[in-house]
């Protein structure tokens, strides 16, 4: 099945104690894309400036990213986001958020997004989520992405919105906050209440915890000796996992088994995702390499041992 | 293998969200003795004082747990410690600690304690720890914790017991700290270069990971509906991990596939040690209980599936 993601594309500058950039194509649809890329057609829906070039359309052509419903907006500019990173990089210090086109975006999607077969709404604002949710009725299977500040200033809607997607991915911390329930598998399962029939948590250093109604899978994060830039992990996982699933056709997510090679996929193209800045290792990064360290993850995670490659 | 504990034995008064105990039996050797005792034999060595009464031996001798080497201090009162949680259970605020008489604690041990084959230093003054250890001299495998407050106060010394132990069961928090460095696989790194061949990185609600030259292994924590009293819950996983080795007799600190049965183990003895206050679940827990969550962890943890019992 083909996939479409509608989230941010942005320009990012980014400090950690381990280097910085000062502007570097980033934004939830953009890590999204690339990792996803690897397993089944996408398109990239998202608003741009016109200093949005031609380098940075190479970086998504160069995997094979659809960019046709890209919108160009002349005169404008593209999202930008200021972030640092301390010691502890599971935290992102914002310093300073220019919105930009993206503040009046307004999804056009073609007929072509309009019916992949999987859809990913990152995370923006939920009543644009559910609005692209319904134009895209195509999709046999929709995930999203949500955050604290939509907890925080659009529950209901983001509550309604989570009524009409098959899977949701969020931070254990913003689970717990929108259930106000701090026990995470009650929390997941107050999730599914609201409709969908996949919860992930995302744990950070910790890894991912995968609730369905009938079981729970967790799975620790690959053990990093460099970790560069965390900015965009959570969406290189969410790209690894649905577009691993989407690759696998209709049905895929009632599995569990299938859903659990899904888990393993988005933790490999988020381990990959933050050992350098940005895009810039998942840019390089070949279809081998992931499935050696989903070998890996085989053999770190399996009690009874799993011989080492 | 036997094995032996050395650590507090203690009365505690704790108070979470979900109710709350005055006085129950506590203390590290205490919750290490009782997890252990479902492997191998184990005795418990540590100071009480006159207030410490017929039930709470009884608690342990119903373990089969060799009480000999507990030293009754007349007029002594018994090591107190007074705690509340809040709904984030993962962090203990100390309202009260009263040392009674493990203020002077000057371990004596029988000869049968210097002779068994395993030791497990709980978390005390790491001087302490390393007199312990050297009067342990029949001990083929010993283990330590240890916590902030004496890499605060008596780091050298710690360093120095560190290196005569072969595994370290720490929080990762504390592995940071100890080593000063962030990235928790060249920590851990770290503390094997001071000695030991095992560093275990116990991370709470999250799970445990495990270190060794060859190797790394993370287990989730198992994912319970209900957590009443985190006291307790790393000495339980070390009773576990350290009876279940002690039970496969001299190697099995050296054998990768033994190290992850004891994990599981581990993981599976503090999470009935959470359940309920204090002792009071794992004082009835049964081994097939404990076999059956086994099971669980194998299928909780599978990405190729397991099926499920």
């Amino acid at each position: 099945m083909s996939l479409v993601v509608v989230g941010s594309i942005a320009f990012d500058a980014v400090k950690t104690p381990f280097g910085e950039r000062e502007k570097m194509l980033g934004g939830s649809a953009v890590h999204f894309s690339l990792a996803a890329s690897f397993f089944t057609d996408v398109r990239v829906v998202g608003p741009v400036g016109d200093d949005f070039g031609d380098a940075e359309y190479e970086v998504l052509h160069s995997r094979g990213v659809n960019t046709d419903d890209i919108e160009r907006v002349e005169g404008g500019q593209t999202f930008f986001w200021r972030g640092r990173y301390e010691f502890d990089l599971n935290t992102a210090h914002t310093e300073d958020t220019q919105l930009g086109v993206f503040g009046e975006f307004d999804p056009k999607l073609s007929d072509a997004s309009r019916s992949a077969g999987t859809l990913f709404l990152a995370n923006i604002q939920p009543d644009l989520q559910r609005r692209v949710r319904e134009l895209c009725d195509g999709a046999q299977m929709a995930g999203l992405d949500s955050m604290n500040l939509w907890i925080d200033t659009a529950r209901d809607s983001l509550v309604q919105t989570i009524g009409v997607v098959d899977l949701v991915f969020m931070n254990d911390a913003e689970i717990r906050m929108l259930t106000e329930e701090p026990n995470l598998v009650r929390a997941a399962r107050k999730v599914m209440e609201m409709g969908p029939r996949v919860v992930i948590a995302k744990q950070g250093e910790y890894g991912a915890a995968l609730f369905t109604e009938s079981g729970f899978f967790a799975l620790p994060a690959y053990p990093l000796e460099t970790v560069i830039d965390p900015t965009g992990a959570g969406d290189s996982f969410a790209g690894g996992f649905l577009g691993y699933l989407a690759s696998q056709g209709e049905g895929a997510a009632e599995d569990d088994t299938e859903l659990r090679r899904a888990m393993t996929y988005g933790s490999t193209l988020a381990s990959f995702n933050v050992e350098e800045f940005g895009t810039e290792r998942v840019s390089r990064l070949t279809r081998d390499e992931i499935d050696a360290r989903f070998e890996d993850f085989r053999h770190i995670t399996a009690i009874e041992g799993v011989p080492a490659r």
